[in-house]
């Protein structure tokens, strides 16, 4: 295809075996370190590059890069008065007390009960949301709070609002069946500035966490170590991701519409019930994207600005710039967002034309944003 | 619901807050030990069996047991002139070594080709598989082997058929989504008779693996620990699991009515991406249950055997006695499935009456069978 490319002696390069990849494929011994900005297909750069350094990289393929289309930033610009350093320690520490209420719960029997048909809430939800306000409260006495069992409590006229769901992919819980995480995000003046995500893996006989962090500008990190998305450019080539709500609407419709679209015309579309983690995935670049429509605050606070931090794209799914209040998200490694949105925008603003509401869902009353 | 229990001083009883919810709730410190025989609803008794004897049941609930409509057995009666401790040994190391190969590779750079436009095969696959059939071939020269790599090599006379899948869910692990696995499944005349998959879990940051095996008659085990099936018996109640192959036709298309009609009424359906793994969850209790249209038999020789041996049950979408040479599975938790067959079995008797092709995919000349 023309395209140099610059790279060690350690390096080996070839191109896959059918006509129809021109993505060129990377062979290296794990000991050398590299990275490279340039879309390598299927390559899952974010990974590789936490063992690696940059190095390589070819004018063609930066070209490549700059002609993505660019999408409006979600996080906010600045964290305030309140250093980033110091509130993602808070973010994190308290993420982390409420993941250790879910450790503790995850091998004894759940007491459940439902806030609608097969809308599930258990104890753990409950008691790892206490467990994290406590952590908030004590650090930040006057912030806003948003949790997803407890509504909304604190001081209106805050610039932070933070954005608690102390137990993302309820349901999975419930059945042992990963993932579920403990999700906080924190807003200033509206806009994602702090997040952390404890991510439970595996199951039953090999219960793990990993923890996602992100601060605005500040990049986004697992377990310490830096996120990219993949650079995936072709849908054909792409791994997605989605999820249905409980309430079956008109967008829950359009949505079995859309998986089975990207079901047809992808490597697949998984379904696996846990928002945050699911937008953790795609910073992670293990998968290309994720969309939901209905989801609240409280599932997207913390992820979007993850994934923006990691590299990748945050819009509505009618591809207009994004709030943590608004009823529709996708989510992608950027490469990928443009001819995503080809086909969910226009099927997003049939619902629209509708009269689906798309509204803001919520706004705590008198909270100022710069939204 | 006039149901009287018996438990011990150590624990606690309690009934769900919504009318809906019969099913009794058992809390209890982790260090007693209990079971029961009862459908606990949502509870993973399975589970819960890791660390807990059988102590508690009631009348009342074991003739809820006994109404249960029982399926055929699918594993062989015996597991012929090899004694099971044998089988198991040889199959239990073939899968972990195939598995040692892919744990090696998952987190390095995949060397990827296509079987189709979005069906995917890696050297990992072809490495796994060659690991594999060496120790098949070192331990049983003269046994009759088919896998996904390399189709049907040895003896047509052998009783024995080892069915071998090298790495289920390639496209996860191409893109370090968990869950894939390692499947071997070893038939005796055409009935599985033992199994093994080791599963990786996590991902990238915390891979695992655990490891499932069973023998027609004794039993399934995760990591050496005795597995059953949950004991949900309400639609409304249950986690699901289907799966989509590569060819789109009208089966994949009936299915995906199905994904609908089941993300409608259950608590979700799940979308994981590999075949083996999605059993392996049944037979574990973290999901009531899974199907697919257009498996081969290396995707369901080993899961199949263990959910049946776990306590589950085993048919052909159309309600018939499964073979692993069908071109659809249903395996459950045995308590739901006569009520999903309500819905899954018309709808694949639409499709044989449309002439949709449901006689067995597959099955080695010469090779002779007790089906």
């Amino acid at each position: 295809m023309g395209r140099s490319l610059v790279f060690s002696t350690n390096i080996s390069l070839r191109f896959s075996q059918t006509p129809r990849s021109i993505s060129p494929r990377i062979h290296l011994n794990q000991s050398h370190k590299f990275t490279a900005n340039s879309p390598f297909g299927y390559q899952k750069v974010g990974i590789l590059n936490s063992n690696c350094t940059r190095k390589l990289c070819t004018r063609a393929l930066m070209s490549e890069v700059s002609n993505q289309r660019q999408f409006p930033k979600v996080g906010a610009k600045s964290t305030g008065p309140i250093p980033p350093t110091q509130l993602i320690e808070v973010v994190e520490t308290a993420a982390k007390t409420g993941s250790e209420v879910v450790m503790e719960a995850v091998n004894k029997p759940r007491n459940i009960t439902y806030k609608g048909l097969t809308d599930l809430v258990t104890d753990t939800d409950k008691m790892s949301e206490a467990a994290i306000l406590e952590v908030v409260k004590r650090n930040f006495g006057d912030h806003l709070i948003l949790g997803e069992e407890g509504g909304i409590i604190g001081d209106n006229s805050s610039d932070y609002l933070w954005c608690i769901d102390p137990l993302d992919g309820t349901t999975n819980f419930a059945h042992c069946y990963p993932s579920f995480a403990v999700s906080v995000g924190v807003l200033f003046r509206g806009n994602p500035v702090a997040a952390a995500v404890v991510e439970f893996v595996g199951g039953p006989m090999c219960w793990n966490t990993r923890t996602f962090t992100a601060t605005a500008g500040g990049g986004a990190f697992c377990d310490g170590q830096k996120v990219h998305p993949s650079q995936t450019d072709r849908v054909e080539q792409s791994l997605l991701v989605t999820g249905f709500g409980y309430e079956h609407d008109d967008a829950w419709i359009t949505n079995m519409e859309l998986f089975k679209e990207f079901t047809d015309i992808s490597r697949g579309v998984r379904r696996l019930g846990a928002a945050a983690v699911d937008m953790c995935h795609v910073a992670l670049g293990v998968a290309e994207a994720y969309w939901e429509y209905r989801l609240k605050p409280w599932d997207m606070a913390a992820g979007v600005l993850i994934v923006e931090e990691a590299g990748g794209a945050v819009t509505r799914m009618d591809g207009g710039k994004f709030c943590v209040f608004d009823r529709s998200v996708l989510v992608s490694n950027g490469a990928l967002h443009a001819k995503l949105l080809e086909t969910i925008a226009p099927a997003t603003e049939k619902l629209k034309n509708k009269g689906i509401d798309f509204s803001l869902w919520y706004k705590p009353e008198n909270y100022i944003t710069d939204l």
